[in-house]
This record gives structure tokens, sequence and C-alpha cells, in this order.
């Protein structure tokens, strides 16, 4: 363990994914020169508001029981509102997917989170996904659809058409999330890939 | 105050400078799993590292009584040094400007550290910059050069002159680091105010 504090900060700040030590200093010359300020203000230092929200974090926040989603309850806020349509359910990889999916305001269903994709080479298999708790979740509910929504690469794909024969047996409709062209995207500039792929899965107009 | 941590902790870690909304969720959400994941190894779970990291920075961390940098203690490392050569003193803007000159290992000195630059227009003035305690310092180790470190901006070039215009009475050599191109770079990318300066500071060769 270091002995200085301010180096010490600078360490623990740069194991943050994305912050090099370079920044990790700024980053705490920051945090000091900000706290300090704030105490000579009267108000709570900037380390210990972040500090407080670590230790909060670390105390209270444990995986939904239904869905996987993070949450500091035994059961997150979608799982547990009412208002939500629990028999559409919308598979995601991670916690960070839920957030954005919930940011456009435009689903009304239920979630599940598998905290990655299938990758048998790194060992992740249908156990670590805890896919079990997934089809007994859509069976509970009697889910009429499920939605994958798994990213668009190859791990997502795999995962989602896995997924997709996993649930067959249980009479449920699967659907995926369409891929093409990004909104505002123009055909000179989007990469192959995605253009072959959004011709592929054209849809009819009339 | 926000009731749920997750989103608490995005909140604060969003406070920080460079960090949106976006990058502190995926901070969050990575401090929460390299968390559990460590206390499933019967580790220390990084958001506890990083919370007491920052809770001692914010109990031990002052200015250190010589030299106004960052410290744990009454005085500095720097200034605590027996093998530093306190007649030779290196006046910088901040506290990450010590750490550069330090990290090239090429600088045996002491410094003083502004904490910021001369900006009547901002309200930064002598006294915010603690001169007096500078000409004092500079006076009590019998200095024979203060080097003018500060950044080679409109700021930084204003208060290396005004420093060097208030030491004048004091007898001590005052000198400018240099301002040029940088090593390595190439004059076709240099530029405008750059290579003039590098022109007009020409250096005689023989």
């Amino acid at each position: 363990m270091h002995t200085d504090p301010i180096q010490r900060l600078i360490l623990e700040l740069g194991r943050l994914p994305g912050i090099g030590e370079r920044t990790a200093a700024r980053l705490a010359f920051y945090i000091i020169k900000a706290s300090s300020r704030a105490v000579a203000e009267g108000g709570q230092p900037l380390s210990r508001d972040l500090a407080h929200a670590l230790i909060e974090v670390s105390d209270k926040v444990g995986l939904c029981k239904e869905c996987q989603n993070l949450c500091a309850h035994e059961r997150c806020a979608v799982c547990t509102d009412p208002a939500r349509d629990r028999t559409v359910l919308c598979v995601v990889e991670g916690v960070a997917d839920v957030r954005a999916i919930e940011s456009t305001g435009s689903y009304r269903g239920i979630y599940f989170v598998l905290h990655g994709a299938l990758a048998p080479l790194d060992g992740i298999g249908p156990e670590e996904l805890k896919l079990g708790l997934l089809v007994e979740r859509v069976q509970q509910n009697a889910c009429r659809e499920v939605i994958m929504a798994t990213n668009a690469d190859v791990e997502g794909d795999a995962t989602a058409l896995y997924l997709a024969q996993l649930l067959r047996s249980t009479g449920v409709g699967v659907s995926r999330i369409a891929s093409g062209i990004p909104l505002g995207g123009e055909l000179e500039y989007i990469d192959h890939a995605t253009l072959s792929r959004a011709l592929s899965e054209r849809r009819s107009v009339y």
C-alpha cells in the first residue's frame, strides 16, 4: 500500500477503465482542489461525496432477483413497477443496455440482463448467463414475446440465436432488434457489413 | 440527494472534469462489476479501495508550508529532502506541473506552486497567488536563481514577467524556461506562434 495519500488516490483512479496515469493525476488534483474549495465555502467536499457514493454502492447494490439488473433492493424499479407489461421481456447483454433502452422511453416491458454474451472459448456458457433463470421467468410471466436486444456483433447474434432455440419449446414469440443503417446515416459512409445486412433485411413498403 | 445508490454514484462521478454522463455510467458499472468480482474472490472491492483513498486524501492532504505543493504533511517531500539544492527555485502554475518536471528527473532544486496565473479580470492578483510568500522564500533560502516555469501562454508569460519585476529588488537571477519547437516536431506542422517564437528566441551555435 502506498503511503502517500495523493499517490494512492492516483493509483486507485488509474484502475478505472480508460483512465491512464496522467488522467488519474488530473482527476486527483481536481478532486483535491474542488474539495478544499468546498470546505472553504462551508460545503461538503467532492472527495467525501464520491467516497460515500462508492461505499453506499458497495454496501447496497446487488442483482435484481428477477431480471439480474443492478439495484439497491431485492427487485429493481422496472420489475416492481406495476405499469410495466410483464408479458414482453427484453434480453440484453449488460446493465448499460437497460439504461440505453430505458432512455428511449419507448419500451414498456421488462428485462433480463445476461451480464455477457455466449463465448465458449472464454468459458462463458449457458450456466454463466443464468439462462435457466431466464426460461423460468418467461414461463412464470406467461410472456408472449421475448425481444433479443443483444449487441449486433458475432457474439450477440450467436447468443440471440442460441436463446431463440432454447425458448422454442416454451411457445413464446421471439424477436430480434433490427440491424441496418443508423438514423441520419449516409449510405456512402456506412461499412460494408452494415450495408449488406440492411439490404438483406429490407422491409416491404407496399 | 438521489436515493438510488447507483444513480448517485453516476452523478458524483459525472462531477469530475471530462467525464460526461455516459462515461460516468460506464465507470460506475465497471466499479460495481469489478467490486463484486473482487468480493467473490475474497479480495477488497475497488469501490472501497477508491473510497478509502478519497477519504484519506480529504483528511490528510494540505498545502506544503514552504512551496504550496499538495502534501500529506507540513512540508512536502521536495522541501524536506536535504539533497535538493535550495538556492534554485522553480515557479510553476499548478501541482501537475511539479509532477511533470519531477518526472523528467533533471531538476534538483525546489519549487513554488502559484495555484494559478495572474488574471486580474478573474480577480486573481498577487495576493491570491501568495507572491509575498514566494519573495520571502527566495530571500530566506538566499536563492541564486528563480526559474519561471509558468505555461507558455499569455497568462503564463504575463505572470513570469510580473514576478521577474517583483523579484528584481532581491537581486536573484531570474530565468524563463525555453519556448520553441518541441523535440520531434516538424517545422511544417508547427503553429505560427510557436514557430515565430522559436525564430525570435534562436540561440547562437558558434
